[in-house]
C-alpha cells in the first residue's frame, strides 16, 4: 500500500488544525463583538458628530481594556495593523529616535528572533548605518542575560529581545533582560506576539519599555495589533498624517479589529491559567508519543520553559515540506517553523543557532494546539505522523 | 424660541449621515464577501496545508480583480493597512530607495495635499535632510502643471499630487502631470483616496507610476488600502520581516478586509457612471439650495471640475464646530473638512491656500453624500441648514 493510499484511508473525519502558532480562527465571542462595527456602525472616529463619537468611544474602551492587560494606561498603547508593524515601530521608531538626537546606532538583540524583527534591524544596518550585536542562544534557544549586558556599549540604543519563539517555544528570562536595560537606561522592546495568548504581559513585572501584540495569535482578526510604548521613551513615528494614536500611527483607526483584539486579548488572558493547563496535558501527551513512536526524532527548544501549546521537533531522514504535505492530505494542519517563512528551502536560522546540523533543521516539524484541539486529535497524530514518516524513508530515502 | 428646541422640534426620523468623505459603511455585498473570512475559514496565507491555500487563492484572487480595474499587473499591486500607509509607502519608499542610490533629495507636492502626503514629506525634510517645493493651486484649488514643470530639479525624486481633494473636492489635471513626470522619468504618485469611488484608475490613462487607495472611502472598511507600484520602480520597504507583498510590504494579510475592498472597488467601479450622474444632480441641488438660501456663502472647490458626491462651503460668521454640533443634534452628519484634522481651531491649510481669508476658512462646511442619500435628504438638508445658520449667527454674533 501507498503512502496515499494509506493517508486516504486514515483521513480522520474532522480537519485537525495544528498551526494555532501561525493563526488562530477569530473566537466566536470576539465576532459578536465586532459584528456592529462591520454591520451597523460606520463613520470616521475623527468625525465631529453622532456616528463618529459612538466609534471613538468603541476605541477608548478597547484602548483601555488593552491597557488593563498589560498594567499601563490607555494612552501607552498604540493599535496597529499587524505584529510586524508594531516591530517595525518599535526598532525604527527608538533607532531613528535615538540617532537623531545623538545617542548613537547600536542595536542588541537575539539569533532566534522572528524576522519582523531580525530583518528589520539588518535593514536599519545596511541602509541606514545602524550596527547590531546579535546574542547567541543555547542548546534550547535560550539566551543567556549576562551576553546582553555583556553586549551593551556606550552607542547601545536598543535591546530587542522575543519573549516566546515562533518556531521552537522557548519562553526568554525576558524580565532579567528588562531589568539589565532598565538599570542602564536602554529602553527594551520585546516581540510578544506569540505570547500574547499565554503568558503574562505586565509591562512592570516584564521590565520591558515597549512590547508588540498581534490579534490573530489570540483568536483575534489578521491586520491588528499593539505596541506598547512606556511613557517618556522617544519614538519617532513611521507612519505620519493625521494626528491618529497620540500622533505615533497615523491612519483611520480600524475600530472592528480593534474592539476585536481588546475583546480577545481580554478573554484570553481570563482563561489562560485553566487552558494552558488543559493545552500542556495535550501538548506533553503529543511530545511523548512522538518521541516514542519515532525514538530519533529530537523536541527543539526548552522541555519545560515553552510555550503551553507549542510542540516542535527535528526529525531525521525527513524533508519538511514532503511531510507537511502529506499530513495535509491526512487532514491534518502543520508547519514547519515560521509562517512567514514557508517555502524556503533554507533551513531556519534559529535551528542552526541552537547547533543543529543544517540537514537535520531542513525536517522540521512544528505542531501548535488551540482551543478546538481535544485528546482525540492527538491520539489521530500520534497514529498517522509515525506511519507518515516511516513511509517517506522508505519511499523517499535521498531526503 | 431657542436654537435647541428649534433643532429638536426639525430632527428628522432617519440620520442624515453626510459624511462619506470621512468614511462610508460597509455595503453589505461586500460584507457578504467578506463573511466567509471572518467566520469560517481561517489560517494563515503562508501556510503550506488546506486552510492556508484556501485563503492565498482568495488573496491572488484579489489581487487581480483590483489590478483589472487598475489597468496594471497583479504584482504591481500592495496591500496595505489603509490609504495612510499607503502614501507614506509610496513617498518614503521612493525617497529613500533615490537618495541610497544618489538620485537627490527633492520632492515636488502640491498646496492641496492632504496631511497624510504633506506631514511625510514633511517629516521627510525635518528628520533625513529631504527639501521639497510645494506648488500652488488657484482659487478653485487647481494646480497648474506647468507649475510642477517649473518646478523640477536635477535632483528631484518624487511628484506626489493629489488626485481629488478631500476637503473642497476639486478633482487635478492628473494626466497632464503624470506626462511631465514620465517625459523627465521622474516618478509620479498620486494620493487617489478621494477618487477610488467615482473617478477613472486606470494608471496608464493617468500616467501615474504609484496611485494610494484607502478601502474605506468607497464602501469596504476602514484599515485596508492599496498601493500600486508601476514595475521597476525602485521602492524601500518601510516595514520588513516576512516576505509578504513581494518583499515590499511584510505582515500576515488581512484577507477579510482585501477581499472586501477588491469587492467594494469592483462594485464602485462598476456602478460609477449611473451612480455618478445620480451623486451630482442631488449635489447641484444641495449647492444651488445653500446659495440661494444663504447668498453670502461661498463655494469651496472647482464648481464642475469637482467630485460627485462633493460639496463645500465657507460660510461667514459661522464657527465650523458650532455648525456641526447643531446639526449633529439636528440628525445631520457633517463636517468641516478633514476628519484627521478635525477638532483643531486653525483654520485648513488648503482653504488659506486658495486665498480664503483665515476667519472665513474657520467656517468650512463639507457635505459629502452617498449611496443612501436621496432627494428627500437633501430638502430636509435646506430646510434645517439655513435655519442653524441664521440662528447661530444671532447667537453667537462673534463667531
Amino acid at each position: 500500500m501507498g503512502v496515499m493510499s494509506y493517508i486516504l484511508e486514515k483521513r480522520p473525519k474532522r480537519l485537525i488544525y495544528l498551526d494555532h502558532s501561525a493563526s488562530t480562527p477569530i473566537d466566536s465571542r470576539v465576532l459578536k463583538a465586532m459584528m456592529p462595527f462591520l454591520a451597523e456602525q460606520y463613520g470616521n472616529p475623527s468625525g465631529l458628530h453622532s456616528q463618529a463619537r459612538a466609534l471613538a468611544s468603541a476605541l477608548d474602551r478597547a484602548r483601555t481594556e488593552v491597557a488593563e492587560v498589560l498594567g499601563c494606561k490607555p494612552k501607552e498603547v498604540i493599535f496597529t495593523s499587524c505584529g510586524t508593524e508594531s516591530d517595525n515601530l518599535a526598532i525604527r521608531g527608538i533607532a531613528f529616535s535615538a540617532a537623531r538626537a545623538g545617542k548613537g546606532q547600536h542595536i542588541i538583540t537575539s539569533a532566534c528572533e522572528h524576522h519582523a524583527v531580525s530583518h528589520t534591524i539588518k535593514h536599519l544596518c545596511e541602509h541606514f548605518g545602524f550596527q547590531q550585536t546579535v546574542v547567541p542562544v543555547d542548546r534550547y534557544g535560550l539566551i543567556d542575560p549576562a551576553d546582553v549586558k555583556r553586549a551593551i556599549r556606550s552607542d547601545t540604543v536598543l535591546i530587542s529581545v522575543i519573549y516566546a519563539n515562533n518556531e521552537i517555544g522557548t519562553i526568554q528570562p525576558l524580565a532579567e533582560i528588562g531589568e539589565i536595560g532598565r538599570q542602564l537606561g536602554i529602553p527594551v522592546h520585546t516581540d510578544a506576539v506569540q505570547a500574547g495568548g499565554y503568558l503574562d504581559l505586565n509591562v512592570d513585572r516584564l521590565r520591558v519599555d515597549l512590547l508588540s501584540l498581534s490579534g490573530h495569535k489570540f483568536y483575534a482578526p489578521k491586520g491588528v495589533g499593539v505596541l506598547y510604548v512606556r511613557e517618556g521613551i522617544p519614538l519617532l513615528p513611521q507612519q505620519t498624517g493625521g494626528g491618529h494614536e497620540g500622533g505615533r500611527r497615523a491612519g483611520t483607526e480600524n475600530v472592528p479589529y480593534i474592539v476585536g483584539l481588546a475583546t480577545a486579548l481580554k478573554l484570553a488572558q481570563d482563561i489562560r491559567s485553566v487552558e494552558n493547563g488543559r493545552l500542556i496535558q495535550l501538548r506533553d501527551r503529543l511530545i511523548r508519543g512522538v518521541q516514542a513512536a519515532l525514538p530519533d526524532a529530537q523536541l527543539t527548544g526548552h522541555p519545560t520553559q515553552r510555550l503551553p501549546h507549542h510542540a516542535s521537533f527535528v526529525i531525521p531522514g525527513v524533508d519538511a515540506s514532503t511531510l507537511l504535505m502529506h499530513l495535509d492530505l491526512a487532514g491534518i494542519c502543520a508547519a514547519s517553523g515560521s509562517a512567514c517563512n514557508t517555502g524556503m528551502s533554507e533551513p531556519s536560522s534559529i535551528l542552526l543557532a541552537m547547533g543543529i546540523p543544517p540537514q537535520l533543521a531542513l525536517g522540521a516539524l512544528r505542531l501548535t494546539l488551540g482551543r478546538s484541539t481535544t485528546m482525540d486529535d492527538i491520539e489521530t497524530v500520534l497514529e498517522v505522523l509515525p506511519t507518515i514518516v516511516e513511509r517517506l524513508r522508505t519511499t523517499h530515502p535521498n531526503e
